[in-house]
């Protein structure tokens, strides 16, 4: 029997309508009828995760709830988050609910362990995700070695993201200071990028960056359509 | 006070991913949460329009209606559905709900009168749509001249919607047949194109097809985030 999805989106609204856009493309299909049914509350009202997190912002808890109780309603068989930093709340969202949800971290060290076994990786996320640990568990569970980026770096991670892709603004003003970024990172020693913020692999694709690079929305996205009963397109 | 948006998709579900990016990109918004609430049922379960219309396919109305109960159960403000030939539909739906839906037809053929007026318009779209005269009706009320392609281009439009886009085929298949239709087209006075179908903007944008088209997903984006209270990016 096949499932149906519940995206818990909105954080932000771009990465979201980018999750929808990579489950689409990466299920096999036909035809309409062929695809998964997707139920999405693109919620662009749930607080800042990184803000809350880090400086006291408003808690996101009460928006993220009130959208985990319109998939409810809708019947969604399995819960995902287009958003790491909202990962933070993922236990609290979990222990409220029977739909099992999917964790985009989880899913994305599994593939850093199988794609780039003996590899070191460099995570690329928000402060928030960053601060938190969230990679740091997810990673050293599946024994992959890893570094973050400095608090330099952190800066045109963050500018990247809020003021670009967030912000709505042209990309090309995040093309030198990302280039920068990854070349400083590989010679620091990063055989690869964990894209764990879900707006990165947005400004990646409209930069055309070079990697290589483990997309967290793509492997949340695989995950949701085998879940579901579905096959992946590889 | 701002509204919330319910998207009545899944047909097919790249269009309704389509739709939902041109409506977070044409939003004037400097943060995640600035951008409209939006709630989607990607219902991939709902019967093939054209087949219903022409040929006593499967009834779309009961899965149709589905999705418009789980919009209804979201509070969704507004409804929009981004497929043209669904629109035969909504008159039916409309009668079933309290909630107001904004056509995609009415909204096209009021940008077509106003931003090419004494112009001759060609609509491609669907075998459904065109049968059914929804654009016939929504054109001729706005005082819009136009033409219908023939039915060797109508063979190339299916083509191009269900075989490439629905099917999830390799888009170039497509572009010489489309831009001979397009030439074709221009010579026998079409001044520009109604992108009629959904899945016909992601064609052109891939193909990068030489309009000038008139885009019934990017019409129906703009005067749903005007219907919800935001302002609009032009």
């Amino acid at each position: 029997m096949k499932k149906t999805l519940g995206i818990l989106g909105g954080m932000g609204p771009l990465a979201t309508a980018d999750l929808y856009r990579k489950i689409v493309l990466l299920t096999r299909a036909d035809s309409d009828n062929e695809h998964i049914r997707v139920y999405i509350d693109g919620n662009a009202r749930i607080p800042d995760r990184t803000a809350a997190i880090l400086s006291g912002g408003a808690d996101p808890m009460p928006e993220m709830r009130s959208s985990l109780r319109h998939l409810e309603l809708c019947g969604a068989d399995c819960i995902i988050m287009p958003c790491n930093t909202a990962h933070y709340y993922l236990p609290r969202l979990q222990a409220e609910t029977e739909i099992p949800f999917i964790s985009m971290l989880t899913e994305t060290a599994k593939t850093c362990a199988r794609a780039h076994p003996g590899e070191t990786a460099c995570i690329l996320a928000t402060r928030g995700t960053l601060a938190s640990g969230l990679y740091e568990n997810a990673l050293s569970k599946e024994g992959v070695s890893f570094f973050l980026p400095g608090e330099g770096q952190r800066d045109v991670l963050m500018y990247a993201i809020y003021d670009c892709v967030k912000g709505g603004r042209p990309l090309d003003a995040a093309r030198e200071p990302m280039k920068g970024l990854l070349r400083d990172l590989r010679a620091k020693g990063a055989d690869y990028f964990v894209l764990g913020c879900t707006e990165l692999p947005i400004a990646v694709r409209e930069l055309a960056l070079e990697g290589p690079f483990v997309d967290s929305t793509v492997e949340l996205a695989k995950a949701a359509i085998r879940f579901c009963g579905y096959e992946v397109n590889e």
